[in-house]
């Protein structure tokens, strides 16, 4: 991954993990996610009921990338039927408090972004 | 991209909007882009020149989303020839201090994530 010609700028394996770990961010499941599991370690089934509209294989994939990237730890309990049970790592829990102020900035801001766009696509032709 | 119906959950214009701005976050020459601008308005040649690697097309598409958002003005002096400088609003360097947090926060777990997912792709059989 280190041996791709990089252009100089940046040093690269760093431009492309940020890349994907920000674009990570994009998808709505993750940021989801990460904001329930910030309130408390969560089962599967109570993590799906909190999240309205997510299927059990969404919240699967993004429970497992997550604990790839070590954000959520899996902590299970032989009983029967075993609980598996959900939490955010230390690490996840920084990068809540930051992300956390992105979603703030953003919520706060979706209508001046609304209303530039509007303004933009009035003032430009569309053609192009 | 998901044409799932609708959660109930979240308003979802909100959700959408959100996912988008965050996603277009994970478009490296973005989040480039407003740092080099952060740094004070740029005609296009320097700015070109100081993102290295970036194609005139993929600058000129940068800017107009943002333009677009409401995130970088366009001033055009009628010199001859004209000259058109961008530089970020002041929305945009707000945003600006919010996500270099965030970038810092990737920057300084990037070992970490990539530990996690050695040890986490070592552990899982690669099967489904």
């Amino acid at each position: 991954m280190t041996t791709t010609p990089a252009p100089a700028d940046i040093a690269l394996p760093r431009s492309v993990m940020l890349r994907e770990v920000l674009a990570r961010l994009g998808d709505k499941w993750t940021v989801i996610v990460i904001c329930r599991l910030s309130e408390g370690p969560r089962r599967f089934n109570e993590l799906k009921r909190s999240v309205d509209g997510i299927t059990q294989r969404m919240l699967s994939a993004t429970l497992r990338r997550l604990e790839r990237d070590g954000l959520v730890s899996r902590t299970v309990t032989p009983t029967v039927p075993p609980q598996v049970e959900y939490a955010l790592t230390d690490v996840a829990r920084s990068l809540h408090s930051v992300l956390f102020q992105l979603v703030d900035w953003t919520d706060e801001h979706l209508s001046y972004i609304e209303t530039s766009r509007a303004a933009y696509d009035a003032a430009s032709p569309p053609s192009n």
